[in-house]
């Protein structure tokens, strides 16, 4: 197992059309935007355990969550890019988490203000595991990429505390995360200092979950046993249940673990679940969670597009962190494509170009007031009452470049996953390595690889499963092999070309709501009908599938991007009746289709991925 | 207003092809199915104060409504058929609710036995009006019909205490309904009594509520307030909001107060929420509450087929008691339109052939597990942990009658509302009037009337909205009006032919999952495709709509009735991917609807109403 582990953020410097972009912008705008919110609605003031401000909510056992994630995504910005002003709000509220913490190690900046008696009496429903889980994510990445320690050094205390206390040693009490994340997180702390009492209690997570008698069930709250992962022992979970986040969270602890112990049963629990999301439960944008309501997973194929759809910007970007880890277990490249599939649609639809507001539910059509019941409003929002997503993004743009290659040391393996713009440059073994990758991946399948080392490797360029033709050139000599094994010389030249058509998609006719209609994907990208690029409403649209289609420069939207265009069927019915008997009339129109994740970046406006086909 | 009145049940001896049976049924199945499921699960011992049967659930504050509805349907059997052991049981009931009555008039079994201390405590949760509302509706059907003034009496009394209770007025407490029931229940009562102070009540229920200071905040459940139709003063509500079931009833109570106090504001009232549901809300089987969660209507258009959908039976039936009384307060034509197409459909569909199983949502598409998430089943229950539904068919079935016939006294008009076969005998002013409606309706539209009378009267013979030509003619004759003013005379005969061709039915292109989709209507059954019908699974169907149809005999349904036959398309895609470039292959089969009321009556099945259509 772990075959490969990702790049060090810090070695790859992105240049292409979409992730360089969102990156700059998160570390302009996201990061400055979340830190304001933050101070604005008492995020700060909590965390400093001040009189409570009037002008806001009370908080909630979460909040440290947020501001964690923020700090973990400052971390990252400063790593790319040196701010001493950002620097010194990282170590000002460092340095608040190391007083709020109490002397036994415990961390919950709410409880311990208002609720000191209740510490880990409701483990279903608080956050105390969890915040203190983004916390120590926050601690790890300031230790290793800026040699923090104060709030490094103030976690690995909490995580001394939970692994004294948590377990069913002597003394120790059972007691299972509600909220899972603290299980990722010990795996970076106990990779980070190699405490191993942080791998034990790790391994009592994932291992003592679900069994009997179930803790859930013992502090009264049974009913959440679905909901929470906790309905049978973890291990022998078949099928991605309740809380989407919660699950995918959960799952990439569990494949930290799998990597640490060299545990297959949990690899194949892993693989398990994967294939029930990936086969049965996720939307074609990599969006997973079916219901609004408890924001959960349902059953194989429930996978509506409107109104009472879920997508969480968190689920998505959850998906992607263990599509991550597991194609990093076992070198598959189908783990990969949901990586990509996940990243160029389903997340980076969450934040605007803009990078200031964020969808919570990421929807795959939106008419008229379809959305209203669900979240009150269509367009990304700034902050939510409960605003995961937002710090999400703050966290996760800055971390692209970690998707792009993926090393094996001991093989001397390098892989190009994503044949996105960059360069990069790191150390294999006593090697120094440079490659310069440039292209308009995802819009152009050309992409040109120049290769500055003197050294023997194999550099793995990965076919993505979208692709059915391509080619490759190594300094003008075609190969048939795309794991290319020699010895390299500096100006060596790969030249990969991926044939990248208009797909016409269609889903598995169990998705009923989708038979009859078609997606377009081209690459990696999954497009979009929105109603303003439109003559006609996109629900009456049917696209001409038997008809040729344009690639054209997409209006409105950044340099580069690429829009599809192609004839559509207008099919109007007379009258405003719910149902009717009235023949349909027919008209020929255009349509233009721009990729997903850049909806709504020109005002309000209906939109449908899933299109009815006219043949 | 108050145009027409409907006929007493006992007038009205129905036999049809589909009512007369579901009556009969009803009857003979469900009332002792329900009464036993009564007994058996505790609502008899609670009830009756016995110490709590171990085997059972503890009960709940709504428990005494299920008894209620039970009694009611047991006063309206009585009244169609002498059962001595049926009445011994009523009466056995009653005197055990005379008992439960607290000195003062109030009655709850749950909360008198369990927590008398709360009486009243949280009207937005409990349901202790909606369960007197229920005892009330029994109370005086068994008086009206049978002359049983056990029950009647009590009621009375709780009708004065919750008078004297309730209001505005000096001593009085302000407090609404949580759920609504009471108010239609008051309306009942007062027109049996003439008790002018339930008037008053009633008055207040629907003047008061939604009105500030705001009761349900007042008492900390400011949450529950559009859910339970109290966000603004209830006389300026635009939609139907919050909890189906709640809002109907409401919308009861106010056709009734609207009628009896000839406040035109109340009936606009009604008209305005009516078409909101109706124009927006409702699908095509009249089925009503797009959310499986909370219950619930959402936004205009919001009317998804699948897992997330719910149509509950209570709510499909209180649309149609709704409905009927629209009707009978203005006359329009259109009110029994809804009527029909709620009982021949989203009502009947709720109630197995049997009679002793229940649909609680009632779904119009089911694909393999796609309901698993929602009820955790697809098939008809005998009962719920919630069992209103049950027990509305108990009450409702025997009531079908009522629906047939309405009467203006004053202006001497007879309207044949249903021309299901059936006959009628009943007294207009001093004059014997019989009518013996003949044929198969709704399977056919060739229906004959023949009079016995000799007295002059108008009867008005309703064109339904889905027949587009007919003919009429009295003693071989043709007239041009449906509504036939004269003398008649014993013999005279009608001779009414509607139009009855099967209809491709298209639904308003907002609802954007049906876009591309018809459903088949012949008059006003609503048909669907079960999956044991076809040669193969419906989701891979299309309907072609540029092929003759055929009606043919339905194979394993009661004789007579028709189902629809026709070419289909279906398409296969290559391989069980959730997405995928494969392109559809095509193969010609035959496809068969059945009425969707029938539907999983011959065992577990897919099925769709809505299905795409093939050109």
């Amino acid at each position: 197992m772990a075959v490969f582990q990702s790049l060090d953020l810090r070695k790859v410097r992105l240049d292409d059309p979409v992730f360089a972009g969102r990156i700059s912008r998160c570390l302009d705008v996201t990061i400055p935007a979340t830190i304001a919110k933050l101070e604005e609605d008492g995020h700060i003031d909590l965390l400093k355990q001040l009189p409570w401000p009037e002008r806001v909510p009370r908080g909630a056992g979460f909040w440290d969550s947020d501001v964690a994630k923020v700090m973990e995504g400052m971390a990252y910005a400063l790593a790319l890019r040196p701010d001493p002003a950002l620097e010194k709000i990282f170590d000002d509220w460092s340095e608040a988490y190391r007083a709020v913490q109490q002397p036994d190690g415990y961390i919950n900046s709410y409880l311990t203000q208002y609720d000191p008696e209740r510490r880990f009496a409701d483990m279903a429903r608080y956050h105390e595991l969890y915040s203190i889980g983004h916390l120590m994510e926050a601690a790890v990445a300031g230790y290793e990429l800026l040699g923090k320690r104060t709030l490094f050094d103030t976690l690995r205390r909490s995580g001394a505390y939970l692994a004294a206390t948590f377990g069913v040693g002597e003394g120790q009490r059972r007691g299972w995360p509600g909220h899972p994340e603290i299980e990722l997180a010990l795996a970076k702390m106990y990779r980070a200092t190699g405490d191993e009492s942080l791998r034990k209690l790790l391994a009592y997570f994932i291992d003592d979950r679900g069994t009997e008698p179930n803790c859930f069930v013992a502090e009264g709250r049974g009913d959440v046993c679905w909901y929470e992962q906790a309905e049978q022992p973890l291990r022998e979970m078949t099928e991605a249940t309740g809380h989407a986040v919660r699950m995918l969270y959960l799952l990439c602890g569990v494949a930290d673990l799998a990597g640490i112990n060299q545990d297959a049963e949990l690899l194949d629990l892993c693989r398990r679940i994967y294939r029930n999301i990936v086969d049965k439960r996720m939307y074609i944008t990599g969006g997973i969670g079916s219901s609004f309501h408890f924001e959960v997973f349902t059953v194989d194929y429930d996978l509506t597009n409107g109104s009472m759809m879920y997508a969480e910007s968190c689920a998505t970007i959850a998906l992607a962190l263990f599509a991550l880890r597991m194609f990093n277990l076992t070198g598959e490249s189908h783990y990969m494509d949901t990586v990509e599939r996940c990243l160029y649609n389903g997340i980076l639809s969450g934040v605007s170009l803009q990078g200031d507001t964020f969808f919570y539910t990421n929807y795959l059509e939106v008419d008229d007031n379809l959305v209203r019941y669900n979240s009150g409003n269509r367009c990304r929002q700034s902050w939510f009452g409960c605003s995961c997503c937002p710090t999400s993004f703050a966290r996760f743009l800055p971390q692209l470049g970690r998707f792009i290659y993926s090393v094996n040391e001991a093989d001397r393996v390098i892989s190009l996953n994503i044949p996105a713009a960059s360069h990069v440059d790191f150390t294999l073994g006593d090697d120094a390595v440079a490659l310069d990758v440039t292209g308009r991946y995802p819009y152009d399948g050309a992409i040109r690889i120049t290769v500055t080392a003197d050294a023997a490797f194999t550099l793995a360029l990965r076919i993505p499963a979208w692709c059915r033709q391509w080619s490759l050139k190594l300094n003008g000599e075609p190969l048939t092999d795309t794991r290319v094994q020699r010895v390299w010389q500096t100006g060596d030249l790969l030249e990969l070309d991926l044939d990248m058509p208009v797909e016409i998609m269609r889903s598995n006719p169990r998705i009923t709501c989708n038979a009859g209609r078609i997606a377009l994907q081209r690459g990696p990208l999954v497009y979009a009908l929105e109603e303003i690029d439109q003559a006609a409403p996109v629900r009456e649209m049917m696209i001409r599938t038997d008809q040729p289609m344009q690639l054209v420069p997409a209006p409105g939207l950044p340099d580069g991007t690429l829009a599809i265009e192609g004839q559509a069927i207008r099919e109007e019915l007379p009258g405003d009746a719910l149902y009717s008997t009235g023949a349909p009339q027919f008209s020929e129109i255009r349509f233009r289709a721009i990729p997903y994740a850049l909806w709504q970046n020109r005002g309000e406006s209906n939109m449908a991925v899933w299109v009815r086909e006219a043949r």
